[in-house]
C-alpha cells in the first residue's frame, strides 16, 4: 500500500499539461492567456511545486517543458544554492561571490556600518576584495547530501505507549544527527516531511566567513516600502552580494551559477532553488476552518485595535509619528498578510478544492482496513480538538495578558518569581537552564515606556475584553469593574509599580514576599486570576498536543497513500520549484511579465518623490545612463513562500535569470493551496542587476565577475 | 409633506464633512488616508453628486470645501459646457475652440479622413483655421435655461384613468416643448427627473457648424486599448479639439473656460461639468435583486458563450483573428462592465445600504396616510412583477431567438411578412410608419455570413437552451430533438434558405404563401413556436409596463419625501459634480493621484511595445523633449458615468485642470450607489494636453490659444 505509483490525478494532470501548455498564447496579444492555469482542480499541483531534490518530478518536467532534467543538472543547482539563516542564496562566481536579497542581509549591512556612515542609507560597494567587510555571526550552509532515514527511525521505535514512542523517536533522531556530525565536519539536520510521515537526513557544509561585497541603499532595495510590499508591478533592486571566504581567501566553489545574458524572458520555463519556510497545504479542513473562523479574525481584530490606537495617538502627537511609523507599517503589513491568508480561506472555490482532496484522501485510507485502523480517526480527533479550542480561544487569549506592556510585565514578574523559587527540575521547561536568566534579563531591560500610549492601548484592550468576554468574566471584573475602560486604564497606569526599572528590580529581588505585598493592580489581578489562566493555558497545551500527534499520523497516511507525488509542506530546507515567466490579470487589465526602469522613475514621479517612493541622488543622476526600457522586476508562476527570499531563478541552462524577493498580494492564499491563475513570484531581473551595478553603482568589477568577463 | 428641508442624514453628513475633510491626510505619507470616505452609510451622497444646475447644494459645498459658490460661477460653467451627441464638451477659448474626448469624436475623425489618409491612425492637426475640417452631422448644444414645469404638467393632467392620464401628460409635454421652441430658435427638452417625480424644461442653443481642429492618433488617445479600458493607473491622451463656427467664422462665445497653469493638484476640490447618461440609484431593492439574480448572470453567460465560440473559432482559424478581434474585445469589455455591476450587487455592504435607504423611504411614505395611499403599494407592485418576470425570463430570452444570425433572420422574416400583410393601423407599433421599411431593409442587407462560425454559435446556443430549458421544452424539441447540438446546428445551416440574399428576397417578395411553403427548418420552427413566443413576449411587455408605472410613482414619492436633496438619477442632461483629486488603495498598495509620461513609456516598454501598448514614431521621437515626470492622467472622487466623457474638470477658479474620459474598474458598482472609497473618475491632466500639443504634435498655436497667450 506504500509508495503508490503516480496517483491518477497527477497522471491526468500531466496529460493535460501537454495540451494546455502548447496552447498558452503569449501576452498581450491574446487576453485568452489569462484563462489558462496549470493547476487543474484535483491536481496534485494544488500541493505546490516545492519539490525536494531527492524526489524531483522528472517525468512531469519532461512532459510539461519538454525538458529532460538530469541528475547532474540537479546536483549542480543544489550545490550552487546555499542557505542563509532565514533566507536563501547562491554562489554566483568562481570566487565565492554570493547573491541574496538586501532584506536578507540587513543585519550584516547595519553591523558593518561605521559610526559615521550608515550603509543601509548610503549603500556599500567594496572597491576591492580587501575592502570587503566581514559579517559578524553570518554563516551559509551548502546542502551536500540527502538521505532517507524513515525506516531507520521506524525500526528504533517499538513501544506502544504514545509518550514512550515519542521519547524513543526523539532519542533516535538525536543519535542519528550526532552520528552524522561526528567527525564529518558537517552540520546535520533531521527533516521531518509530511508532518513526520517521512524523515530525511540533510548534511550541510557550513561556511562561517561571509563578507559584504555590495549593497544598494535602502531606497532602491526597498523602493515603495511597506505599501508596495507583497505587490506587483514592482520596482525593487532587492539584491546584495556577499562573498564566502575560507582560510582568509575567497572560497573557490566547485559549483556556482553562471549569468544569463538575456535574463528572464516571457513564457520561458524557470526554476527557483531555495528554502521555503513553512506552508499549511496539508492542514485538514478543520484546521483551516479554525484559522478562518477563530484565529485569523482574532488576529485581525488585534491588528485593528493596535492600529486604531496608533493612528489616534500619532494624530494627537504628530511630532512622534516618526517614532511609531515603523510599528504602524509593520502592523499594517501583518494585517495585509493575514487579510490575504483569510481571503483564501473565505474563498469558496479554494475551500471546495480542499474538501475534495480531504474526501479523496479519507476514502483512500478508510477503504483499506489496515490503514483505516492506523489513521482513520485522525481527522475527527483534530476536528474535535479544534472545536474545543474554539470554545475558549478568546478567553485563553485575554488571560495571556498580552494587550500591552504593563499587563505583560505583571504576568512575567509573577511567573518569574514563582518559578525562580522552585528547584530547577520542578520548573516549567521555559524556565529551565538559561531560560530563567533570559526571563530575568527581559524584565530588567531598561526601556522607556510611553505612558500616554500605554494608557490608550490598555483602554482599547479592556474595552475589547469587556465586549468579548462579557462583564461577568473574572478578568473583566478584576481589571475593569464598574469603571469605563478609559478610567480603568488610567488607574492601572497611575498606580503601576512596573514602570521604572528601580521598581521592577525591587519587586524581582524581593522575591515572593515582595510580590505578596505588592499593591500594583495588575500584579494583584495576575495573582487572583492565576488559577483560571493556568487552566486555560493547560488545556490549550493539551489540545495542541492532540493536534500535533494527529497531524503526524496524517503525515504518515499521506505518505502511504500518495508517496512523494505530493510535495511535502515547506520545512525551510532546499527545494526546487518550476514555473514560467508570465504576466497575469490584474486591476481589470493585465500586469506585464516584467517592469522597467521607466516604471521605477514613473512611480517615484507619480508620488512626487515622497518616501517611500523617493530615489537617492545616485539614481537621479543615473537616469540618463540607464536603458530605461530594461527590465527591473519580473513575475513567474514558481511556488515560493517566506524563506525563499534570495533564491536564484535559473533557466533550463541553469543560468541566473533573476533573484526571488517577494510574491504578489494574490499569492498569499497559496499558503494553503497552490494556484497559478493570478499568484506570482516576484523577482529582480538579472539584467537590472548588471545595469545598476554598471551604471548606478559604478561596480564594474562585480558586474564583470558575475558575467564571467575574461573567463 | 413636500420639499422637506434637508433630511437629517444629509445634515449629519455635512457636519461630518467638516471634521472628516479637515483631517484627510495626503498620500502617500499616511496610508490612513485610505480610511477616509466622504460617503457615510445613510448619507444622501449615496445617491451621488450629479447635481442639477437649478438645485445646486450651495451649503454643502460651503461646508465641505469652504467654497462659497455663486450663481455667476455656476452660470459661467453651465454656459461654457456644451453637449455633443452622446458626450460632453466645453468651450475652451474665446474663438470657440471645443475640448472633448477623442473617443467622442471618432465619427468625425473618420468622416473627414481623405481616402489616402486615415486620421484615426495618423492623428490630425490643422495648421491654420483654414485647414479645420467640417464634421458632417455633428452639432453641439449649449444649455441656456432651465425651468421647473412640474406644476404646469400636473395641472394639465386631470383624468383618473391611468391610460388617459398618460395621454394627457404626453400631450402636455409635447405642447410645452413645442411652445418653447416656437419662434425662439432654441431646442427644448422636457426632462423627467426622479422617474417623472419632477419635470424640468431645458432650453438649448444648438450650433451646427463644428470642425475638427486637432486629434491625436488612436495609439495615444486609446493607449492600452480594451485591456486598460475602465482602469487606472492609465496613460491616455484621450482628447480632441473641435471648433464651433457661426456664419463661416469661428464663434466667439460669451462664456468659455480658461486654462489652469498648474492643472489638477492632489487633494484640491474639483468640479466636473457634463452630461451623465443614466444611473440606477433609485432602483428598488427588488429591481436590483432581479438584475443580480436573473439579468446580469444571464448576460454574463451569454458573453461567455459567445467568447468561448470566438476563442475556439479564432484558435482554429488564426488568420481570421484580425476579423474578430474587435468583436472579442468588445464582448470582453461588456463582460468586464457587467461583471463590475454585478460585483456591486453581490456586495453585502452595498446591498445593506440600499436596504437601509428603502426602509427609511418606505417608513416616510407609509407613516403618512395620504402619501401611503398614493405610493405605499409601489414597492410591492414592482417586486411582484420582477418575481413573475424571473419565473420565465429564461424562456422569454430563448424564444427571442437571438443566439446567432440565422434564427434572428427567420424570426424577422416571418414577422415582417405577417405584419406587412396587415393594414397599417393593425400592425405592431414597431412596424408602423417607417418601421416596416426599416425591417425590410434590414432583411435585405447583403452581409456575408461565416457559416462555420454560425454553426458553432448555433451549437453553443442550442446546448445552452437544452441545459436551461430542458429537453421537454417545445423550442428544444423543435430545434434539437434527439440530435446533438453540433448535429442540429449543422442541419440548421445545411438546410437553411436564409443564407443568400436571393433566397431571402424570394421569401420576402413571395409573402405569406412563400413563408407557408418554406421548408427552412428555422422558419418552420418560428411558425410552430409563434404562439408560445408571443405569449412570453406579451407578458414581458405587460410586466415592464407595471414596473415603469410604479417606478414613476416612486419617483414622485422620492421627490415628495426628500425634495431635491437627493440628486435625481442621470438623464444625459447637464450636471455638476464635486470631488477631490485623490489616489486610492489598489492592488495591495496605493494608486497615485496622477500618472506620468514615464509611466506611459513604462507600460509600453513592459509589453515590448506590442499593441495595444504600442507608441507611434511621433511619441518615440518626442521622448527626449517631454518632461517625463509631467502628469498624464489623474483621478478624483467626482461622480460620473457614461455620457460624462469629454466633461471639463475645473478648479475653484473655474479653470480647466483636466478632461474626464473614464472611471476606474472600482467605479462600475457606482451605477447603483455612489461610493468614494476606491471608485475614481479618470481624467486627462491639463498639463499633459499642453505638453503633448507643444512637444509631440508641434501644435503651438493650439496650446497658445488654450493658454490665452497674447490675451
Amino acid at each position: 500500500m506504500k509508495h503508490r505509483p503516480l496517483p491518477r490525478a497527477l497522471a491526468a494532470t500531466v496529460a493535460l499539461f501537454a495540451v494546455a501548455f502548447l496552447s498558452i498564447p503569449s501576452f498581450p496579444h491574446d487576453l485568452g492567456a489569462q484563462r489558462v492555469s496549470q493547476v487543474e482542480p484535483g491536481s496534485v499541483l494544488e500541493f505546490g511545486t516545492m519539490w525536494t531534490f531527492d524526489a524531483p518530478p522528472m517525468e512531469y518536467w519532461e512532459t510539461r517543458y519538454d525538458f529532460d532534467v538530469t541528475r547532474e543538472w540537479l546536483d549542480h543547482l543544489r550545490l550552487s544554492a546555499i542557505r542563509l539563516p532565514g533566507c536563501s542564496s547562491s554562489f554566483v562566481s568562481e570566487d565565492g561571490l554570493v547573491m541574496t536579497n538586501h532584506h536578507c542581509a540587513r543585519g550584516c549591512i547595519a553591523a558593518v556600518s561605521p559610526e559615521d556612515r550608515d550603509y543601509m542609507e548610503l549603500g556599500f560597494v567594496a572597491a576591492s576584495r580587501a575592502e570587503e567587510l566581514s559579517c559578524p555571526g553570518v554563516y551559509v550552509d551548502q546542502l551536500v547530501a540527502i538521505g532517507d532515514i524513515t525506516e531507520d527511525i521506524r525500526s528504533r521505535v517499538s513501544a506502544s505507549d504514545p509518550a514512550e514512542r515519542a521519547a524513543q523517536r526523539d532519542e533516535a533522531l538525536g543519535e542519528i544527527r550526532e552520528g552524522c556530525e561526528a567527525g564529518s565536519g558537517l552540520r546535520c539536520q533531521v527533516v521531518p516531511l509530511y508532518n513526520g510521515g517521512m524523515y530525511s537526513l540533510y548534511r550541510y557544509r557550513r561556511f562561517n566567513d561571509v563578507r559584504l561585497v555590495m549593497a544598494p541603499e535602502l531606497q532602491a532595495a526597498y523602493f515603495g516600502g511597506d505599501p508596495d510590499n507583497f505587490t506587483y508591478p514592482r520596482f525593487d533592486l532587492d539584491v546584495t552580494f556577499l562573498r564566502v571566504y575560507e582560510n582568509g581567501e575567497p572560497y573557490q566553489p566547485e559549483h556556482w551559477l553562471t549569468w544569463s545574458e538575456a535574463g528572464a524572458v516571457e513564457d520561458e520555463p524557470i526554476f527557483v532553488v531555495g528554502n521555503p519556510g513553512s506552508t499549511g497545504r496539508l492542514l485538514t479542513v478543520a484546521q483551516m476552518e479554525y484559522l478562518r473562523d477563530v484565529e485569523y479574525p482574532a488576529r485581525l481584530a488585534g491588528y485593528d485595535q493596535r492600529l486604531e490606537v496608533l493612528y489616534a495617538y500619532t494624530a494627537a502627537h504628530p511630532d512622534e509619528l516618526r517614532t511609531y511609523q515603523n510599528t504602524i507599517f509593520g502592523t499594517e503589513n501583518s494585517k495585509k498578510a493575514t487579510t490575504g491568508y483569510l481571503r483564501g480561506l473565505l474563498d469558496d472555490g479554494i475551500m471546495a478544492r480542499k474538501h475534495a482532496f480531504e474526501e479523496d484522501f479519507r476514502t483512500r485510507i478508510q477503504s483499506d482496513r489496515e490503514l483505516n485502523a492506523l489513521y482513520g480517526s485522525a481527522w475527527q480527533d483534530i476536528a474535535d480538538a479544534q472545536l474545543e479550542l474554539a470554545t475558549f480561544a478568546t478567553q485563553a487569549r485575554y488571560y495571556g495578558l498580552n494587550g500591552s506592556t504593563l499587563p505583560a510585565r505583571a504576568l512575567a514578574l509573577v511567573q518569574y518569581v514563582e518559578q525562580a523559587s522552585r528547584p530547577e527540575a520542578e520548573r516549567h521547561p521555559a524556565f529551565q537552564g538559561e531560560g530563567l536568566e533570559r526571563a530575568r534579563a527581559a524584565l530588567l531591560r531598561d526601556r522607556p515606556l510611553n505612558l500616554g500610549l500605554e494608557e490608550m492601548q490598555l483602554a482599547a484592550w479592556l474595552e475589547a475584553a469587556r465586549d468579548q468576554l462579557g462583564t461577568a468574566d473574572p478578568l473583566v471584573r478584576s481589571l475593569l469593574g464598574a469603571r469605563t475602560p478609559q478610567a480603568a486604564a488610567r488607574r492601572l497606569v497611575d498606580e503601576s509599580q512596573l514602570v521604572t526599572l528601580a521598581d521592577r528590580t525591587r519587586l524581582l529581588e524581593g522575591g515572593e514576599a515582595a510580590i505578596a505585598g505588592c499593591t500594583d493592580p495588575l500584579v494583584l489581578a495576575v495573582r487572583e486570576l492565576a488559577p483560571t489562566a493556568q487552566s486555560y493555558a493547560n488545556r490549550v497545551e493539551q489540545l495542541n498536543d492532540v493536534i500535533a500527534a494527529n497531524t503526524e499520523r496524517l503525515g504518515r497516511a499521506i505518505y502511504e497513500a500518495y508517496g512523494t507525488a505530493l510535495p511535502p509542506d515547506a520545512t525551510f530546507t532546499l527545494r526546487i520549484s518550476d514555473g514560467v515567466v508570465k504576466g497575469f490579470p490584474y486591476n481589470g487589465t493585465i500586469a506585464p511579465s516584467k517592469t522597467s526602469f521607466y516604471g521605477l522613475y514613473a512611480r517615484s514621479a507619480e508620488f512626487d518623490g515622497q518616501p517611500p517612493f523617493d530615489l537617492t541622488q545616485k539614481w537621479i543622476d543615473a537616469e540618463d545612463r540607464l536603458d530605461l526600457s530594461a527590465p527591473v522586476n519580473f513575475v513567474s508562476t514558481a511556488d515560493i513562500i517566506g524563506g525563499n527570499s534570495g533564491s536564484p531563478v535559473v533557466n533550463r541552462a541553469g543560468e541566473v535569470v533573476g533573484l526571488v524577493f517577494d510574491g504578489n498580494i494574490e499569492m498569499l492564499p497559496n499558503r494553503f493551496i497552490f494556484t497559478d491563475e493570478v499568484s506570482r513570484t516576484v523577482s529582480v531581473h538579472s539584467v537590472a542587476i548588471i545595469e545598476a551595478l554598471r551604471k548606478v553603482y559604478f561596480a564594474e568589477h562585480i558586474a564583470n565577475e558575475l558575467q564571467g568577463a575574461g573567463r
